[in-house]
């Protein structure tokens, strides 16, 4: 820090800060307190606007209320537009991994508005005594509702990104089902063969997992709907006007375009983390769902000649440094190991929401960087597998249709007609010698040849299947 | 075995069954295949009765369809209904842990109702040319829609308890903060004083959180209505008749009372553990938060002498085998060890669910298993500390209220008559010196003194809260 | 209770318990206060003998120093050993999961080993003048010493079996590397055909994970072997004669056979559960590659027709109760499950690792019971997976060879002698074609036939490998 | 791309590469398949030192096997150098979460070093018939074996950072057990007041924790020095020098310095991820252990004025946006949170490392990230809590002092001398009236005057207990 300075105070002393910097005091000595990633909270551009349209819409019922300067308020809201534009982002710059339950996020945001602001108003950054980061930028307000109310905004917004996602791939797997509807295969139960199937069934299944858990995580971020803003720091509202918090939140609602409710209970609201708990358990399941589904392609795709080779996966990179043509599914592998992050993630959120203690949940931060990552990075996946993928996919048709010609599976149709115990007496038969179920029951003279070709059509066994979704 | 037995045959040929078991060879094998835990599954009364109200309901809907005859289907229905009856449960014996997607479950209650219904027919155990486990009881069926269904029927009526339980919490707590509506006590965040609060929205904030959490519960349930009876094998319903899947439905519903519905696709259904997932998901929520509920009893009753000391916990056992009179919160700290359980349980069952393959998830047994112990644990835990603890809680008021009254935190009310920067000048010397923040207030001038007196009357402070649920 | 009784006190007040109760007073409240499982601790017989040896170590050690009268110790001395030699583990009521502790568990242990040393010296049960529980029997000791100290003892018992379980595993996973280790296969990375291999290899590798997995478990059994007897309530030895520490672990050790050393710094060790996470942690490492291990033997044994079909498990039970013939991996599959148990177990035990709290963790029972099931569990499983899967595994030999002679992987072994490229475009000339790789560069005169022959067999492709364990 | 460019080719076709980059095709589609995190695995500076130490120590035994002409491995040797020197870093852009086994990294680095080595020939980038990424820089290698190796070396030295955090930690805490050691204050167990020890015992004990946790850290890193070079694609060593394991391996050592041990068995090693298993596992007590230091300091630091207030923790920044004066205890909450972390990738590494199938584990990349986390940020973790916390804390000594004279739990030292039962009711009596534990036990005549004063000696009482560490 070579360079021009200008000193700020706080309760701990005076300190010099860079003279272009947007941020004080406060944030300076968050950045020292924790050098532990050292990614700054930039990395995630959704809190960003969403603490801006926070303090934004703080400022506006302020106002209302005649609390708050229309020209503080002015200016106010004004840096709050440029930040929620993408300006000054580059000034949020505490460690994603921090103390202290958001607090230092929060400084950083109250300290960047209200230098910005004060720069509108033209006066000097640093020139406090004209406005103020806590007395009129946080007015009425306290980390202990800013901040979770902004992790929910930004969550909300993050998830729609993965909602779209989702959607996606869901999309590229129904075309699938519907280009692969005729293509007869073994269905598989505990990787032994079953009875026959489609692999347009194989892949609606894969589509229908992802409408479903769309579902899920709608219902998950309807929750995360709820707020506590006008809690301020446990819950009592203490500090802010009777009328601010519904105030606030309108004007977040209308900032946002989002239908926010704020919660019934305030105190329960600002010690409660069960609804990130939520939307983890269901980022989790939607990554346990996708994790077996590219189990299932990996598998699926074994090969080229010593696998199961049902369907090719488009080969995006060479597989192999030493082995010459080897084409592996790294695509599929990729989002396995996302999918392992984010059920590790969950572990940790977890921690961290049992750790909460009385009136707050200290650890926050661990809360939203987790979050955060699983969604951006389930986001991603979603979409890698989607286009460098499933798009691809084609079907090995003829070896599919050979399995199940093939199959001792197809005695499973003959229950009915010749009973379990000869059905199991021809499995065993035809498994030691090798040779085919109907050729067996016609030697037998357990059915009549017409009907055993009308009962094997293994169009017939699979068309009794679900339909497309 | 040294007593008479019965000879039974499968496809890996004949073993001697005790002659007085209603379970066959199926199930020999099974207990011999799986020597893991040595709990049987009759350990889950819920999950035999909804394997006999899936077998009634399957033999209602064959008979109804014109496959089984009448006799039969009377038979599997009277042995059913005796099973339901709360007998024969000692007759399902394999392991609560066991390979093989339910399989042997599914076997031994094939077995123990062909045998009672031979019986009831006035056949002897085995004639199985009479009535066939396979081919009569297990009619239409595979162990593939069977288990899972009969796991959603038992965790429905398992969660019924929790629910119960949780309500019962939510009601003990709740009149706690009824008790407690009057009770000034500091609220506190990162451990650290705060501001002022009441006891009884501190109680209230736990009986909300239990409201919540029933909420979320009873939508989770909700997904677990949703069967895949009529998949057969791998959902594509081979074997089955085209109305079965709708009759079984029906008859089921009939017979549990539950409003069953048939998943729209049931490839996808019969190979999706999403909705276990989520089950879990909301029990760890649940756990998390009675975790932190436990952990804030257990730190408000810290002392007697040397702690916080603010509410005493119910002393319901002599806590130490040394120290004399020491009474220690064991019934938390049984709620903790709950709740780190369901928290582990949690990641058995998201493996479990992320090892499916294909067109089934071979590991439901172990899925089932750690359900149910996380839910009837929850349900064992709740009621435990509402009625041995929470239930007992009584306020030390005088201690509570003095420490608001000594708080430098009632400086926080003032920030917006003498703004943030004095007030915390008040509050540093305050600290330093060992004073009161209205003494230091009225020595310096700030504020008048029955301004002053009117800001700082801790009730109004914690009065503007939240109100109780 | 209809029976007869007798009266027992304690500071709660007064209380009958059932004359013919080796139990007293405090067991009775704990068995009220913790109705969770329904599992009394006398389900861990290691445990129960465990806590007999730490309590005849405990009166040796003070009789040797003059603390306890000659007939009381011999009394409680013979008392003890009944109980290891199996007796009275049915009065050992207190449910596995309980709070405080451990202090149930050890008052369990006090009141029946105090009453039955009364029967012995011909006092009636409860006479507690003649000889008491905590002033006789608990003399010297807390249950923050006892407890932890019986937990590691029943530990380095309970693991020994595991050992014993793992070596059995081992040595036939070893046998069948010698069994097959001419039976030529295709190596595989990412599920795609790599470079040849021998099945030999392949099973040998398991046989050495096993083995390395010993050794690490060896090892952190190792550190359970320090205690903290002789800490009393929290490490500072308060009420233990000075010479008490030591001589209790010489008995202690004695008894047991096992080189228990003392903990350098006892505060530090009766807080602590440092041991048990390492312990835990040993145990998912040897779950993760278990699992693994069952994860390729059901793939490898995939089929029988549309599988990979490499391998064949022993038949040990029909595997569908709908299609015929059928035979699962159900043996590995209840591995795949215990080892998934193990990983949430560890979970569990981690947080009740990390909620201790200053001088002590109230929650070592929760961590007690999930050990000892991982560790029970896991002994099962090894054996099972060893005699009814392992043993009896066969090899297709002729379907192992015929992936190698047909492999596009065989082009690796060209590498040095045409380069990756040119092996490159022979590798996808041969998969576009289906054409053999030899055929090829026989084509293009890349190679005289001679040196490529020699260059491919595949005895010396494989062989350059690992030798055997 | 609008910049010049040079064409570049590989199984998929023709790609245009920046001309100035020195990475090729293989890295470009690996950027283009993996747009995961947005981090790059330049993110790694000990992976990327330990690749390119890997590549020198081949290329090295390379030549000396006469498989590599001299000046080509000189140039590539010289490029090595330099970036283990620091330089090109930046080139290393492939995604730290990728498919495909570290393939990609492999690549990655083979790409730069051959086109840095050929400029140092003399060549422009690209010319790859001087100088071959696979066919020179990979010459006897394999991703499989080349980057678990270079994950080992990474990770050892960034173990090498933790101990040494690990250190000043243990110090600083070892520092204030000095300074503390005359301190009393109460014991407390289950957060109920135990018996009187000292601050010093109290910090000890934390000291001692770091100094067994370093040494299982130091125990697991030793593990992590066996490495599988020479193991090729599978571990049969396809293609490698029967003498080039050993050499690569001496080289690869004398130029780490580490006493790097090759596997016994190839095949075993290339697919185990047990050391990456067990290293998490031991990561993973470290988190616990220091997070529960954390939540002690945080307790024993509460208040001001409503907590227990034993210590103070330096102020490091305000504590809050809205309560003035208010600090928090941000530092030990920081450490907290990444304990949460640390403790969710061990499930991620945990999920990755059973993933693994047949002869590899394809998802090494998200374990060497999650691996990579967690010592990196525990480190981080450890040096702030060290500097910015332990450092500065100071105990509160009079009030400390006060609640061991005022305390109920010194009866507990009069238990060998009036009996549990009695001693049990004076507690009781003590606890009631609110009097002294000295006071009524001289009332009711139960010990005289100067006997009872040597017992209750706090010095005496707390000064039986363990030494400092």
């Amino acid at each position: 820090m070579t360079g021009a300075t200008r000193s700020e105070h706080d309760l701990l002393g005076d300190r010099e800060v860079p003279a272009d910097a947007y941020w004080g005091v406060h944030t300076l000595r968050a950045t020292e307190n924790f050098p532990i990633t050292g990614t700054a909270i930039s990395a995630y551009p959704h809190l960003i606007d969403a603490l801006a349209a926070v303090k934004e819409a703080a400022a506006l019922a302020n106002e209302e209320l005649g609390l708050l300067e229309p020209e503080k308020a002015a200016a106010i809201v004004a840096a709050c537009r440029e930040i929620r534009d993408g300006k000054l982002h580059d000034q949020f710059v505490v460690d994603v991994i921090q103390g202290g339950a958001g607090t230092s996020t929060n400084m950083n945001a109250n300290e960047v508005i209200a230098n910005r602001a004060l720069e509108l108003l033209g006066y000097a950054k640093g020139q406090y005594q004209h406005l103020h980061p806590n007395e009129d930028v946080n007015l009425g307000q306290s980390t202990n509702d800013v901040y979770p109310t902004a992790v929910k905004i930004a969550t909300v917004f993050a998830v729609r990104g993965l909602l779209k996602a989702m959607a996606v791939l869901q999309d590229t797997f129904a075309g699938k089902a519907v280009e692969f509807r005729d293509v007869l295969k073994m269905g598989r139960t505990q990787l032994q063969d079953a009875v026959p199937m489609t692999l347009g069934q194989e892949f609606s299944a894969y589509a229908v997992m992802l409408d479903e858990d769309r579902s899920r995580l709608a219902e998950a971020v309807e929750l995360i709907h709820e707020i506590n803003l006008g809690a301020t720091a446990i819950g009592t509202g203490l500090n802010a006007h009777a009328a601010y918090a519904e105030s606030a939140r309108r004007h977040l609602a209308d900032i946002t375009g989002l239908s926010l409710v704020t919660a019934a209970n305030l105190v329960e609201a600002t010690q409660d983390c069960g609804a990130f708990v939520q939307m983890s358990g269901v980022l989790k399941r939607i990554a346990v769902k996708l994790s077996k589904s590219c189990n299932d392609l990996r598998l699926l795709s074994s090969g080229p000649r010593a696998g199961l080779g049902e369907i090719n996966l488009p080969p995006v990179q060479a597989g192999s440094s030493i082995m010459p043509g080897k084409v592996n599914p790294v695509i599929p592998e990729v989002v396995n190991q996302v999918a392992f992050e984010v059920i590790g993630n969950d572990v940790t959120i977890t921690m961290a929401a049992e750790a909460g203690q009385l009136q707050l949940n200290a650890f926050e931060p661990i809360i939203l960087h987790s979050l955060s990552e699983s969604i951006t990075h389930l986001r991603a996946a979603c979409l890698t597998l989607a286009e460098r993928c499933v798009a691809g996919i084609t079907a090995n048709t003829e070896v599919l249709r050979a399995t199940v010609e093939n199959s001792i599976g197809l005695v499973t149709a003959l229950n009915p007609h010749i009973g379990y115990t000869a059905a199991t007496d021809i499995a065993q038969e035809a498994l030691a010698s090798g040779r085919g179920v109907a050729e067996l029951v016609l030697e037998k003279g357990l059915l009549p040849a017409e009907k055993l070709a009308a009962l094997l059509r293994p169009e017939v066994l699979a068309g009794n299947g679900a339909p497309l979704a």
